[in-house]
């Protein structure tokens, strides 16, 4: 079925107001939650909005926390999310990150005790419709061994660049292994196989079946052991900068909560730009898609370019959603 | 062979000095091209030193330039190399990315018509050997087929994250590209294939044969449509923020010069962490290390890990280099 982003949107708030989050705080988290839908990430919109609203009831998540500023050193400020529901604590940090860049040219927040922030393009493309370049990254639970181990104990942790640009933002979404569990999972429903390597079956060989990865829980890092190494990095240099918790830490926790996520802006309008600057973004962007395609059938795309078409589409036609979920949603 | 470090130093010394550098600045590059030849990275010192020389003579690389600041915004300047050899570049501004970020928390300089930094580790290195955290990234020329394409249309643009620690920096190095066009033509003259897939073949499948991929000149991003995103935003965002060249720029000039790069630092000790913090990162760093690994006679490496034994055997041992190489620097 699909569902009209208002109508979802005005269902999610219905729900968080019962929670006991406030008129404002309900209406914005219900509008990250819509957005990320409209935008294709499911994953991260409707179909994990029942699991946010048990981790409100688990105590995991504080509807009425209001995340707060430790310290400053001027352009990089450290803030405690004090618990309080992720989206909301890291669109509040960005925009931080995009004060701080006004003043300084450069502004970053460090993010200690934050939930999951869902889909970490929000915040991508929040800095790009401001005008802002926008770098942000989360550690999260170990879900992925490091190169040369066999058992899981560094996280996917996602990093998102984004670029505003009047054509249409670019703007990368990535996760540190190749492909999500839930990707995993739902290939396997559909009793497909993954398009490409996505982890190692019993043998230590790699695989693109489902089943196989599920049965080792090793999946693969994007460039085998630079992803691995890129997301210890990222993991570290969060904790350091928010003196939060390591991944190390956050497995030891009953689930996933208690992250460190760093947010940097950058205003592209204080950088005073000239045109023929912007004409020759346009150009690469379009000299990147005038590729010469691998089949005659394909497109070669720019970053984010994917995701506006998504979101014309599910404007226009409503959001996909599982009936079962929908249903689940509207009896909260 | 082997030579010894200071041996190695002195020669590249006595080579930039009659290339018409100051003792000062002949002093300063000889060591970094000594450094990422110490460190195993040997493609990017002894290996290249003589290209660099023959790009000094075509007068792409202007040894009396001077980089200069263009424009500040606080915590945030542009630089312009002005063509000077970029490894003393790229070591200023990772300075003055340290100052500002004294001065600020976070201190980011943007710079373009910057030379080739050689190993982008050593940027790196420099921030985590003075207590910062560092993060730094190049573009660089179209070497590398975008995400669905066939011809080489965006850089392999490499990032450099660093993290000071007193048991050993966390450091790592990476190009978006699988492996260097370097490793693929080793490995193909060594006549072995390599360790992962790099690559396609003329018929589109995904190979280990370097012969195949030297052939199509369709090089792997790290995973997939993943690396391939990156890649065009690091380029993107270093062409904005410098106000320089993007890779589709550099892919018009008779050669590689006048690129854009980004040094972003954070001072480690003005975060004024607890040493309780400190152990928690050393604790994540051995939860990793403890991994199960994938064989009884592999282990678990942190990223930088293995640089520093490197560093340490080749100390000793000295810098191993083919004595052709070495008998034409010594006759430069």
């Amino acid at each position: 079925m699909r569902v009209k982003y208002e109508e979802m949107k005005d269902e999610f708030k219905r729900v968080l107001l019962k929670e006991g989050f406030s008129e404002q705080a309900a209406n914005e988290a219900a509008k990250i939650f819509a957005d990320n839908s409209l935008d294709g990430v499911y994953s991260h919109g409707v179909n994990r909005f029942v699991r946010v609203i048990e981790f409100i009831e688990k105590g995991y998540i504080n509807p009425s926390a209001v995340p707060e500023k430790v310290s400053t050193l001027g352009a990089l400020e450290r803030w405690d999310g004090n618990l309080a529901l992720g989206v909301l604590t890291a669109r509040k940090c960005m925009d931080r990150a995009m004060e701080l860049a006004t003043d300084y040219g450069i502004g970053c927040v460090a993010l200690r005790n934050t939930n999951h922030w869902m889909r970490g393009g929000e915040y991508g493309w929040q800095a790009a419709n401001n005008e802002f370049i926008g770098i942000c990254w989360t550690n999260t639970l170990p879900n992925m061994p490091a190169w040369g181990a066999k058992d899981s104990r560094i996280g996917n942790n996602p990093i998102i660049l984004a670029l505003p640009r009047k054509d249409g933002p670019v703007v990368v979404d990535m996760a540190m292994s190749q492909f999500s569990y839930g990707r995993i999972e739902t290939t396997r429903m559909e009793e497909k196989e993954l398009p490409v390597h996505g982890g190692y079956d019993i043998q230590g060989n790699l695989t693109k079946d489902p089943n196989a990865i599920e049965e080792t829980g090793r999946v693969l890092p994007i460039g085998f052991w630079k992803g691995s190494g890129l997301s210890i990095l990222l993991d570290l240099i969060a904790s350091v900068l928010a003196d939060g918790n390591t991944t190390n830490d956050i497995g030891k926790f009953d689930d996933e909560h208690a992250l460190s996520q760093v947010f940097i802006a950058i205003s592209k309008e204080q950088l005073g730009n000239s045109s023929e600057l912007e004409q020759k973004i346009n150009e690469s962007v379009q000299y990147i898609k005038d590729s010469e395609p691998v089949s005659s059938d394909t497109e070669v795309y720019y970053p984010g370019e994917r995701t506006m078409k998504t979101r014309i589409e599910n404007t226009r036609m409503g959001i996909p959603v599982k009936e079962e979920i929908w249903e689940e949603i509207k009896s909260l």
